[in-house]
């Protein structure tokens, strides 16, 4: 049985202790035969899984009824792995949430780090740095690739420290934020374990 | 004598009280035979205007020294134009600097409102939505739109907040914003009434 996260831009799979990545512009899920049990932000995608009797969506064996109505099942799932703690999910989107004594108390996105780069570079080659994740966060910035890092990083860190929660990081940028949050807790598989724990209690798959 | 400040994505004129945008994709500006005194960001276009007789730069008027080598020039004339304030300029990007009795202490740039709704929209259909302005930032969200507004918003103002220093605003979106810091002094001329001085100052144009 294979595991499957997907998302805006790709299907994140683990099989055993194998994690890969492909593509949702080009992967093809009738390439896998075996049983997949997957969740999926990506509505396209999930339309396409649905005719498929090898991929069974984890979605509807989990208690929602907590969270809100258009939140990621992704988040959702985060969520339920974390008793309390503020998870920061790195990925094309950025996504915190706050778990308080085991009820989910709101979160927010931001724009992930390769979406915000694309952005500042959009706005003006000027602006078309890469950030600077050791920017110094008490000080305002007097060069642009620093005023860029500042205006991404400043206003997240602020923001997420202001719970006063512990930090919690996933996501495929989880790494390069943990130099931001340097005392957070990375833990690429937090969904992963969630969905496994899901699979267990609801004995599937 | 018109006055013009140009940025990224327009050309923004002040003709007596007429003020008036081009955008810089379409206007050409041999189209002008009066005499205009500009300041452009847009290096594209500033390379443009060397050529025509009839357009002078007022950046060489200014001592930029206190401020970074690649700083924008706009950012510089609006500082130029407040003693003691933290200036947000809403425009394709929005820029926040600090000046501290006379002196600049630095800044940063964050994305503009149009530039940061399309990146949301980019990352995921599903964040496809305009900013809630009136989104309460004393509590996690807990729905799809408030969660990008916060994410956008209540990150830029705790930052701004933080500073303690009157909030001047200016720019295209300045009246957006004025929803977020209600009380800020929102001052559309800054920048022109800069220009200004230093017209007066320097006996040119």
């Amino acid at each position: 049985m294979v595991l499957c996260d997907i998302g805006n831009t790709s299907y994140h799979f683990l099989d055993g202790d194998e994690e890969f990545k492909k593509s949702v512009k080009t992967f093809n899920p009738l390439e896998i035969k075996e049983r997949v049990c997957y969740i999926s932000v990506n509505q396209k995608v999930k339309k396409q899984l649905q005719g498929l009797e090898n991929w069974s969506d984890l979605s509807s064996f989990i208690n929602t009824q907590p969270y809100y109505e258009t939140m990621g099942i992704d988040r959702i799932f985060a969520c339920e792995a974390v008793h309390h703690g503020i998870i920061i999910d790195a990925g094309s989107a950025l996504t915190v949430d706050v778990m308080k004594d085991g009820v989910f108390e709101g979160g927010f996105i931001y724009p992930g780090l390769h979406a915000m780069m694309h952005t500042y570079a959009t706005i003006s080659p000027a602006l078309n740095y890469s950030f600077n994740f050791e920017v110094n966060l008490d000080k305002m910035p007097k060069n642009s690739q620093d005023a860029i890092s500042y205006g991404y990083l400043k206003t997240l860190y602020s923001e997420v420290m202001s719970h006063s929660l512990p930090v919690i990081l996933t996501g495929g940028d989880a790494l390069a934020f943990h130099k931001l949050f340097k005392h957070a807790t990375v833990d690429e598989m937090l969904i992963f374990n969630s969905m496994k724990k899901i699979i267990q209690k609801a004995d599937i798959c």
